[in-house]
């Protein structure tokens, strides 16, 4: 049987190992043909290939519910599970998504794409069965990195305190996140990962008291009864910890051992209450390359499947934002060892992989767990330190109540530096870089600022270094700059709450943040040609919001334009709209930005386009709202 | 010495135990003596006299820095650092706080108010002492419940890994959080509570070993090197998860002898790297009514303190929303065992203790854990049970992300019952609900409503319940209701996104939002009284708003006033303007709620009135805004 004709996991039941192996190679092919062609997650997926096709095995997947965390690694789950045919479509717009989709396939019980979710979920399904009198089983499939999330330990706790509740959690041990582990509980998993098996050690236990020169093969009573407490002793060496959590532990298991696999989820299915299952899995499985360059081949844009080169992009593109923010902080901690650059396991993403080489002592991982990020920043903070939390927009929801309650609330002075911050292309809904005006905006004490290009940027990393006042927070979009000119050394920063004035016009005015700075010059210009003329500000602060500036111009020019990279509701327009009312001016506001909707998985641009966020899209609303009779078009 | 003439803590340095003894019955009786008469905090305190004692008298406070977990158990810590004399005016406005702040005094290195901060906090400031060159040390005191929480092990799996810098986790092991505890860690905890300390173990070892018949006194060097062997696996039995955890761990240690309380700290602060003592408390130790009642002794309104009894209020009250909310759940639920109510460890609180009695099996306590909270309630949403997550205003940020992940984005039937959204009074800033509004809002898929009175809030629980297309919160404020007829049951669930008209005229429209519109009568009530005659909206929704009643009246009126008690940045007046821009019509809005301040612990009408939102207040803005050409007046 080829993999393509499996249209039901359950057609896996009655597969021999060797045509399960088959099946193993025939996912990694697909695996990595699709990835090297459209890009995607590469080394998650490869290492648990053995994984899932064991699990499955013994599964009834019309009944039992399988709920993958983060879902990267999920691609052999989706081959597994009738997406074969589509695969090709791979994080394309309408096409299979990157991550998990309850409305994608009947076998994505919970959708997923942050981190730590799935114990939880698998609980919360867990209890429904239960009283629902339902018995089907109920599976969790969690990373070593994920599990250092606050949330799934909570649900560690929760799960461990109901025995009579059925409930697998495997553990998918690949010692890494995106970049290696950090942090006491990897460092715990490595050891019993590195440790014989349980049943290993009370063996040689035995063995070495039978060695011992007075006891020979015969015992007496009295050893016979020390002997079986020094077994009970031994036992709890390995996976001790998950043990005394209240859970039955197994391992740890080769995750690329199918029999040995199928033969350990056998006997874990008969074992009542919690188990965890320990499986130690290699990223990247399979293929060399991603073996060997673990972080490296986490994820891939499209590359040479014989070289694992990335196929070079046809013309040279200027920095991302990410790089010129890492390089920007690296300069200024150089000479200000108040600096600390804080990142929740994205070093590489974030750029932050630059302060770890440069200048470790000042750089710290703490893992994947953005609320003690947050407030080990408001630490730093308390004793003069200037730390710098740089996590993506999506991510830091994780760690708002921190954000109110350690940080706004005592006012210090933590640097937010928000990546990821607007459409992210082809991640999808669950990393969109949506909320975070609206969520931070409502919070007491918090400067809130957007850089119109990586120049800006620049001066903002600047600014934020500069401010102790109290918290700050910059976002910036994923993806590349403008390529204006960068400086070495010597940004000025900015003034808290000014914005400036770009263009001049007397019928529009156009009040534009962070990224929508430059759409919204171009918006301009369509606009000239229309024989409109537009005033353009860059706002660079949402809060404060620079009303010196744009009230007077608001009131002469009557039609105002908020353009922003984030949710409409509660947004950067809201602000400008509010502080319009609260100033009794007469005005009329038209907000661009992204409107109350879940944006799917696409190209940027294809997300820009459907959303009408485009420069002439822009411009054509703009002239239907203000500028004629005709109701706007909605394609 | 008495505790009155101790003005900083190191006086403790020179005492004799039988000295800090008396300090320790001092502090009680004048613990004891500020909460009959004020009401705050009793049992927590109570617990940690002797721990507090004691380790201030083994730390030199001018340098070294404590950081206490939540704050409502430091009331022997403010005792101890020089604010006796101001403690009568403990919770009360301008008074003494009852948690920590960094602005009350030098000794309150990290403001409090939620749990599980302490350990992230601690950790900041011992990596900024160490990149500074400093010695001194860090102090985290933990409450078992806070352990639960999932940023305190993200900041204990940080710390076990980073054994060059020293820090000193203290777990307050008092068996509870409000209640008892839930989960495997606590009970964990109290397993190791039970045991005998490890040297106990290690001798008694020795012990059996001597005693066996053929070993007396002398060893062979096998068996010596056995001995040896089974120290080693017998000590990591108590405490076990802790070493493995990076942590050097130490105890039990009885919370209430001073004496060994002194030896563990002393030798504690010489061991390198992240230490946790486990020290064994009485919540409410030494006042036997709240000894033998922990849960209803945590915290106290006033009462008498020979009996314990509360002093009861001069005239009966109306029930109190959270009363109601619980009253008329327990009834949904008997008749839908599809309900299942999911509190974090507020059972008392939400009053969910109630479905606890009546309905145990529709009844799940996760512990101090809101984002487990939430993501299990998605996942029993997910398989058709109802489930309502009842948690307050301020401690639903910590699950913001799973509510934006794992409920808005999958669109999950899960139903928000959000308490104490508002003022909350004597608790302060870091209790005060003034975010959800905002932070909710800006969510695809979230409805929003907030009834204005417990009668109404009656329908909306059935409303919540009936409401199966998607995510669902509703907020009421803390306190009273206002007496309304209740219904025993056949509650009419309301229209989703309706509101109705209280009142018609034609010279304002107010528009109020939950607990702001039997104000928002009253203020028309004064208008009226001036000449002007209001229109009063209940909006009932936040989202979707209805804007096809708004609307109309706001284009024919012109005039309009928005009243919530929540933060004007992003909140319902925002959607209000929002709305009005959105549809081009002229309208001058005055949004009136909580502005974008802190607001400070006082009585619920001290906070309302240097807000300006009494009735009367309320009633002279729209007066001085609408219909006076003179600028209003802020006092």
């Amino acid at each position: 049987m080829h993999l393509s004709e499996l249209t039901h996991p359950n057609q896996l039941h009655g597969l021999s190992v060797n045509q399960l192996q088959q099946i193993a190679r025939q996912i990694r092919e697909k695996h990595l043909q699709t990835v090297a062609t459209s890009g995607g997650h590469l080394g998650p997926g490869l290492g648990v290939v053995e994984l899932t096709i064991a699990l499955y095995q013994t599964l009834d997947l019309d009944r039992d519910k399988v709920i993958w965390d983060v879902g990267h690694q999920a691609y052999p789950h989706k081959l597994l599970t009738g997406r074969y045919n589509q695969f090709h479509t791979l994080r394309q717009r309408d096409g299979v998504a990157g991550y998990l989709k309850r409305c994608e396939s009947q076998f994505d019980h919970f959708g997923a794409g942050h981190a730590s979710t799935s114990i939880s979920a698998a609980l919360g399904m867990a209890i429904a069965r239960d009283l629902q009198g339902e018995n089907y089983k109920v599976a969790a499939i969690i990373g070593d990195g994920a599990l250092t999330g606050g949330m799934a330990l909570e649900a560690i706790n929760h799960a461990g305190h109901l025995p009579k509740t059925n409930l697998l959690v495997i553990l998918n041990d690949n010692e890494m996140s995106i970049s290696p582990n950090v942090g006491a509980i990897p460092r715990y998993l490595n050891k019993i990962r590195l440790s014989p098996p349980m049943q290993f050690i009370s063996d040689n236990l035995e063995e070495q008291f039978k060695h011992l020169p007075f006891v020979g093969e015969a015992l007496t009573p009295e050893m016979e009864r020390m002997k079986e407490g020094m077994k009970r002793l031994a036992v709890p060496k390995v996976g001790a910890v998950i043990e005394e959590l209240g859970f039955t532990y197994m391992g740890p298991v080769d995750g690329h051992d199918l029999e040995e696999l199928i033969a350990t989820f056998k006997q874990a299915h008969k074992i009542p209450g919690p188990v965890l299952v320990h499986v130690a899995t290699v990223k990247g499985k399979g293929y060399e390359v991603a073996e060997k360059d673990r972080v490296g081949y986490h994820a891939q844009n499209p590359f040479n499947l014989a070289t694992g080169k990335a196929i070079p992009s046809s013309k040279p593109k200027p920095p991302s934002y990410s790089k010129v923010f890492a390089h920007t902080l690296v300069k200024l901690a150089e000479n200000d060892p108040r600096i600390v650059g804080i990142t929740a396991a994205m070093a590489t993403g974030t750029g932050l992989d630059k302060l770890q080489q440069k200048l470790p002592k000042q750089y710290i991982d703490v893992g994947i767990a953005e609320q003690h990020a947050v407030t080990l920043a408001a630490g730093l903070a308390c004793e003069g330190m200037r730390p710098v939390a740089a996590i993506y927009s999506t991510f830091l929801q994780r760690g708002f109540d921190q954000i109110v309650h350690d940080v706004c609330i005592q006012n210090l002075p933590v640097f937010f530096c928000l990546d990821r911050a607007g459409i992210v292309g082809a991640d999808g809904p669950t990393h969109q870089g949506m909320y975070d005006i609206a969520y931070l905006r409502c919070l007491p004490n918090m400067v809130l600022m957007a850089p119109k290009d990586e120049g800006e940027l620049q001066r903002m990393v600047a600014t934020g270094i500069d401010y102790t006042d109290g918290p700050i927070a910059m976002r910036y979009p994923r993806g590349n700059g403008y390529g204006v000119p960068l400086m070495e050394e010597g940004w000025e920063p900015l003034e808290i709450g000014k914005g400036e004035i770009l263009r001049n016009g007397d019928d529009v005015l156009l009040v534009a943040y962070g990224s929508m700075v430059h759409p919204a010059l171009q918006t301009a210009e369509t606009l000239s040609e229309h024989g409109i003329q537009a005033t353009v500000v860059n706002a660079r602060f949402a809060k404060p919001l620079d009303t010196e500036l744009i009230l007077p111009l608001a009131q002469r020019i009557g039609k105002v334009v908020t353009l922003e990279e984030g949710c409409l509701m509660g947004g950067f327009g809201s602000a400008v709209v509010e502080a319009i009312m609260d100033a009794e001016i007469t005005a009329s506001v038209k907000r661009i930005g992204v409107p109350d909707i879940l944006v799917d998985h696409a190209k940027p641009d294809e997300s820009f386009a459907s959303l009408r966020l485009t420069p002439p899209q822009m411009a054509e609303t703009v002239r239907n709202h203000f500028f004629s009779k005709q109701p706007s078009v909605v394609s």
